[in-house]
C-alpha cells in the first residue's frame, strides 16, 4: 500500500526511530507497523510518552533517526528458583489487554503475548507465591464462546489437581463476567480461583495491568477459595476490589474501576501486599472438595425486553431448536403482554424461560403487577437478583447438567454459587 | 372459583369489612375481588395499613365485620377556579403505577384511574399552576411501543399549541426512558415537558408518587424547557433530580431514586417549593419553536450481544425486512468476530447497524481493538456515550425521518436532543 511506499522510499523499516514533519506538528517517535485490515493513508508511531498515533502521509515529510532492531516475539521462559517457603499460584492466559503489549506485527492493541510475560513484567510476583504460567488460548473476549468456558474450566482444574494453591486467570475484560460465572458453576474449588485483566495494555504509562495482576495473585494466596474477579478498586492505583464471580458486572467502558458488585459487596480489598476482608460469608479455603460439572448447552438465547419487540423473534429461536430462553426485561421483571403467548409455547415445549431485569440492580418480583403473575402462569421462572448476565451463563449450565424441564427450573431457583441472595439489601446500590 | 364459593357462603361481598381467622393469624380488612387470572385459593384484603394481601382459605374462617359499598370507579371531574397569576400546567396520563390506585375490580395494582386523580390525591398542586389533565391511555409501560409514543408525543404537542406553560407525562417507569428519549427526539419544545411516575402506588402509605408529582409540576413552570424526566433523588422523600430525557436510565427494581442521569449530571435538584440548576447547559424557556416530527420506523432490532450469540440472529432481523439494528455491544463497542460479516452484509443492504455498550457508563470507542476497527470497517456506526436504549429509540426515529442510509449515518452520528455529549467526564459514574 502507499504508507508502505512511503516508509520504502524514505529506507525506512519497522522498529526505526523517525522524525515525521508535517506542516503544522513534528512527531518523534518508533515505527510500527500497521493492521492488515488498516488504511494505507496512514503510518503508526510508538511517541516517547508510551502511545501510539496514526499519521496521515499525504503532506508528511519523513526523516530517519536511529536504525532499530524489528522487536523480538519470542522471548525466552522465566527461571525462578522455586521458594518452599511460598504457595504455589498458577497464571492461566486466555488472552485480552493484561495479556498483551503492542503488536508490533500490527501496530495495535493485540493480544500476544504468554502468562510468562506478565511475569517478565511483574517480577515483584515473586515474592508473592511461586509462579507458574500457561497459556490456554490468546483471543480478545468479545469472542469468548461457552465451548472456551468449557476449556478454561478444565485448565483451571488441571492447576488445582496438579497441586496449585490457587489460580490466577488472565482474561479480557469485555466478557471476564460472564466466564467468571461460568467458572462459579463449573467448578467447586478448594482454592482461590482469581480472574484479572487491565483496561490499558501494559505498555501504556497508565496500565493498570500491574496493579491488578500482583493484587489477584495475592487474592489468590488468600482464604477465600470462591471463582472472584479482581480488579482496580478505584480510580487510583492504590488496591483492588475482590468480586464474587456471579455478582460482578463491566460498568464503564474505560475507567479501571469498571469492575462493580451488583447487589453485593465485594468480598474484599486488596492490594499486594495483603487483603481486608469486606464481607464475611464467603467460601473458606479448603472446605470444597475439588469438582468439575463442564457441561454446557450452547443452544441458549439471551434476548433484551424493549418496546415494540416483536414475538417472533422469540419464536425464531423456538424453531431453531435453542433449548433455552432468558430474558432481560424491564422493572421487576417484565415484558411486553404480547411476548406471553409464545412464552408459554416454549414452556409447554419443554424450553424454559427466566426473567431478569434490565436494571440489573434489585430484584425481580413478578407478584406485583398483572404483567408478572401472567408470565409466572406462562411458566416464566423468576431470577430474584440475579444478574442478566449471569441468569444466562447458569442457563446455558444448567441445561448441560439436566434434560428435565422441572429440573433445570428447580436448579434455576436454588442458589448455587452464591448469585442468589436470599435477600437484596437495597444499601448496596449506588447507581 | 373456590376462593369466590369462599366468599358466597358467608354472604360476603366486595368491599365488606371482615375478620378472617387461620390456625396462627387473624387479619381484619376490606375484601378485593381478584384479578381474573389469579389462583382460586386466595382472597385479597386490603388492611388497616393500606396494604393488600393474599389469605389462603384452605384453613381460614371468615365473617363479616361491616358491610361496604363497593368503590365507585368514576368520580366527579375535579373543578378549580383558574388563577390568572399562575402558570398552566397539562398532566397527560398514559398510566403506570403513579396513575393507579389499587383497582377495587382486580384486587391488583393496576392501571385504573385518570389524571384527574392525580389532583384529587394532591391539591397541593394548585398552589403551583393551574391544572388541566387529560389521559392518552391507560397501560403499564411494558406495553409500550413505538406508536404509543407517537400518540403521546401529538398528545403533548396539542397541549403546548394549546398555550399550556408547561407539560407532565405521567407514566410507568418500566420504560419511562424509552418514552422520555422518544419525545426528546420528536419535539422540539419552547417549554417543559416533564416525565414522572411512580415505583409504589398512590394507595401505599410508602408511596414516592405525591412527591414525584409535585416536583414535576414544579419543575414544568420551570426555565428548563427540554424533555425531561423528574423522580425522587434519594430514597428519602425530600426531593427530587430532573434528568435529561435522553440521559436516564432506570437502575433499581424497586428503590425510589430508581432513575439515574447517566453519563451527565442531573439538570436540576427540585422539590416542590423550588428548583436549584446542577447543569447550567440547557435550553432556556422560549428558545425554540415548537415542532413535532412524529414518523418513527417500528421495525428497527435491538439485539444484546453475548458469548455464543449466533450470526442467524442478525441474519433473520435482515429476512424479516428489519429496516435498522442496534447492538448493545461489550467493553468499547465490541462484538464476536463472528457477526461481522452479516452486519457488513446488512450495510450493504442498507440496513445501518449502530454500537452501543452494555457497560452503560463511559463511550464508545472502536479505534482501540482490532474488532472495533473491523466492525467500522463493516459499517458500523460508533454510538458514542448514547446510552443503548436511546440509541434504539433514535435509530426508530430517525428511519423515520430518513430513508437514505447515508443521511440516517449521520442523523444517529449528530447529537440532536443532548444525547451525545462531546467528552463524557469519567467523574460522572459513581458505579
Ligand atoms: N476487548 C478486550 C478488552 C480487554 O482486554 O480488556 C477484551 O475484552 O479482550
Ligand atoms: N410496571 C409498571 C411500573 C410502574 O408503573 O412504575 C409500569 O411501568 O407501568
Amino acid at each position: 500500500g502507499r504508507a508502505r511506499k512511503f516508509l520504502e522510499s524514505a529506507s525506512i523499516d519497522v522498529g526505526d526511530m523517525v522524525l515525521v514533519e508535517k506542516p503544522d506538528v513534528t512527531y518523534e517517535g518508533m515505527v510500527l507497523d500497521r493492521a492488515d485490515d488498516a488504511d494505507d493513508r496512514h503510518i503508526v508511531l510508538k511517541l516517547e510518552n508510551g502511545y501510539n498515533i496514526g499519521v496521515e502521509i499525504s503532506d508528511a515529510r519523513i526523516e530517519l533517526l536511529e536504525k532499530g532492531s524489528e522487536p523480538r516475539i519470542e522471548l525466552p521462559p522465566v527461571e525462578a528458583a522455586e521458594d518452599p517457603e511460598l504457595p504455589d499460584v498458577s497464571i492461566i492466559s486466555t488472552g485480552g489487554t493484561v495479556a498483551s503489549i503492542i503488536d508490533y506485527r500490527t501496530g495495535a492493541v493485540h493480544p500476544a503475548f504468554t502468562a510468562d510475560d506478565l511475569l517478565r513484567a511483574n517480577p515483584e510476583l515473586l515474592d508473592i507465591a511461586n509462579i507458574r504460567g500457561r497459556a490456554v488460548f490468546n483471543i480478545l473476549s468479545e469472542n469468548m464462546k461457552p465451548e472456551y468456558w468449557v476449556e478454561t474450566a478444565r485448565a483451571v482444574y488441571g492447576e488445582i489437581k496438579d497441586g496449585a494453591d490457587g489460580v490466577v486467570v488472565a482474561h479480557g475484560t469485555d466478557t471476564m463476567h460472564y466466564t467468571s460465572a461460568a467458572l462459579s458453576f463449573m467448578l467447586r474449588t478448594p482454592v482461590p480461583v482469581v480472574f484479572t485483566g487491565a483496561q490499558r495494555s501494559s505498555d501504556r504509562p497508565s496500565s493498570d495491568a500491574s496493579l491488578n495482576i500482583q493484587c489477584s495473585v495475592r487474592a489468590a494466596t488468600s482464604e477465600i477459595a470462591e471463582v472472584t474477579v479482581c480488579m482496580h478498586a478505584t480510580m487510583d492505583d492504590l488496591s483492588c476490589h475482590l468480586h464474587r464471580g456471579v455478582k460482578v458486572r463491566k460498568m464503564h467502558t474505560s475507567r479501571r474501576d469498571t469492575f462493580r458488585s451488583m447487589n453485593a459487596l465485594p468480598l474484599a480489598e486488596v492490594t499486594p501486599d495483603g487483603i481486608k476482608i469486606l464481607e464475611e460469608n464467603y467460601r473458606k479455603r479448603g472446605s470444597d472438595e475439588l469438582e468439575l460439572s463442564d457441561r454446557v448447552e450452547e443452544r441458549v438465547a439471551f434476548i433484551k425486553s424493549y418496546p415494540g419487540i416483536s414475538p417472533d423473534i422469540i419464536k425464531w429461536h423456538l424453531d431453531e431448536g435453542y433449548r433455552g430462553i432468558v430474558i432481560e426485561g424491564t422493572g421487576l421483571g417484565h415484558c411486553p403482554d404480547t411476548l406471553i403467548p409464545v412464552i408459554g409455547e416454549a414452556h409447554d415445549m419443554g424450553v424454559p424461560v427466566a426473567m431478569t431485569s434490565q436494571c440489573l440492580n434489585g430484584r425481580v418480583n413478578m407478584n406485583v403487577y398483572s404483567t408478572g403473575r401472567r408470565l409466572l402462569q406462562a411458566g416464566v421462572i423468576p431470577c430474584d437478583d440475579m444478574l442478566p448476565e449471569v441468569a444466562y451463563v447458569k442457563m446455558c449450565w444448567v441445561l448441560g447438567q439436566t434434560d428435565d424441564p422441572e429440573m433445570a427450573r428447580e436448579m434455576m431457583r436454588e442458589n448455587i454459587a452464591g448469585e442468589i441472595n436470599e435477600r437484596t439489601s437495597i444499601a448496596y446500590f449506588r447507581g
